[in-house]
């Protein structure tokens, strides 16, 4: 009697300190799925113990942490960076991919094709050293906002993924981004915003050089893309940086399903997440058909493979901080 | 009178604690110089204070950490790889590289230049997941000796670099190896010998594939070099794994260079360690004129640069742990 009590205590205890800590989740399937499993890894003589240093939970970026509807953030960036840049080079008024650009022309963009958009990124996000970029970034952030909701893009960030990521660290998780984004371009803010030092960011890079400059040693930025990191991209990506296989990996869209396959196949305990766009009041609706972030296969595959499916409109109390 | 008092003491603490932290190490000036710039950057307050997030030290692995005389440890582990296979290939007995080196030949191994060469890491070092490939590493460093020591290669270690990596990272540092070695040929061991995690090392890499084989992820070695983390490529390849430019870089040859350039670049204080190979006797001499781990500019560059310059010989009380 006395340890059905004790466990009694402990399992409310567990349980309140759960809902300190994933405030703005509902009591849903979702977070039981999550705080259970965090349990099973860091009870000390539990089969399901998983050492400290193992604990490594990677996290894509948009659409999983913030929002990347109606078009990615980096891509936003690119166009006002363009823009911006404009009025220094008088031809881009006549040449594309740039004239599609400056006259918001986005099918034309489109029909540059992957050639257009090396000529776009190479004028917006190289020649410069990635301290420099990463300030572009950092005065950009600040007054560019969110075409429909008009606020600022680090406040569409999503409340219940800053909590998730704080409270796999009071756990003694790693977190680490693994995003199909650039890796300066994340870095740039992601500290602040979510905590991740630069070290732990992963993300697709354009090459870079170094050279000594009149004595001073520069790393500069090239218009030419070094890794792309979606898809396979992600577990070889992974592999390359942290070394260890994930316990926990959270996606969202069909670009995060070998970094799913990857984590779960794992000995031991794992943990996938997947964020599924349900919610077209709050934040936006979409899965199987989207243009960005098309979620498809890995849906199909999660319950086969076990994989918590975030209902956004029913497992999260809020979406975004200070709502 | 009290103050002084007071300060005397600090001072004797600080250097009490110093020589137990580092008791390989002889009171010399270059021990004194690594002391002095750790206390620097980790006293509050001080205006060369270094927060600790931004504690960052590199050291390069051949030549710095353990030895890289008569040839790498790992072109060792290549030719005892090739001749363990030889077996399984009747055809390398009449075919080069792979002939050159069944016979021990080689100048014939470097005639077949870089083409030969990477037939041979592709034969040696690829066709297998990491996991296997660290497990074939860790076999071999089993029984593998060093060809003149007979000492195991993991033997081969600097006792004063090893206590240098606790004295750092006692001091808030993270320890990163910033090598031109393989980063799986590292990972195989490196957390055992110099308690450094896989997340921290950063070599030269092959390509790798990311497949599904009957349901099954796996990530596969690749015959064909991703990365060569030498020179120009190690500041580069710090600024894309880190993101934060090192406080502390420690190399011993020129190919170290860059590396140690693009960290005394930095502002604020940083310090820069070349360890010279002057012990003959406990261990090589060499520098300027060598072929493995030539030190020619860097030891030119040092004294403007004010890099401390170890001379193993008069600076290192041992050299091998258990001596």
């Amino acid at each position: 009697m006395r340890h059905v009590l004790i466990g009694l205590l402990i399992g409310l205890t567990s349980l309140s300190l759960a809902a300190e800590n994933l405030p703005s989740w509902n009591d849903t399937a979702s977070k039981k799925a999550i705080v259970e499993f965090v349990e099973q890894v860091t009870t000390p003589g539990a089969s399901t113990f998983v050492q400290p240093a193992d604990r490594i939970a990677v996290f894509d970026n948009d659409g999983t942490l913030w929002s990347e509807q109606p078009m990615y953030v980096q891509l936003a960036f690119l166009i006002d960076r363009v823009k911006a840049l404009a009025p220094q080079h008088p031809d881009w008024q006549t040449t594309q991919p740039f004239k599609a650009v400056l006259e918001n022309d986005m099918p034309g963009v489109l029909r540059s094709g992957e050639q257009g958009l090396l000529q776009l990124l190479a004028a917006s996000h190289a020649g410069m050293t990635n301290v420099e970029f990463r300030q572009t970034v950092r005065d950009w952030l600040v007054s560019a906002t969110h075409p429909t909701t008009d606020r600022p893009y680090t406040a569409m960030v999503y409340q219940p993924m800053l909590e998730l990521l704080d409270y796999l660290r009071a756990n003694g998780f790693k977190t680490y981004i693994v995003s199909g984004g650039g890796v300066e371009f994340m870095r740039a803010w992601v500290q602040e915003v979510y905590g991740v030092p630069p070290e732990q960011v992963i993300g697709s890079s354009l090459k870079s050089t170094f050279e000594v400059r009149d004595g001073v040693p520069a790393i500069v930025r090239m218009g030419e893309i070094s890794f792309v990191n979606d898809k396979q991209g992600k577990p070889v990506a992974i592999e390359n940086h942290i070394g260890k296989r994930p316990v926990i990996a959270v996606g969202n869209s069909d670009g995060d399903l070998q970094m799913l396959q990857w984590t779960s196949a794992g000995d031991g305990p794992r943990l996938g997440v997947i964020v599924h766009h349900t919610d077209g009041v709050r934040e936006f609706s979409y899965d199987r058909d989207s243009k960005v972030g098309q979620l498809d296969q890995a849906l199909g595959l999660a319950p086969q493979m076990g994989w918590t499916v975030v209902d956004m409109k029913n497992d999260w109390r809020v979406v975004f901080p200070g709502n």
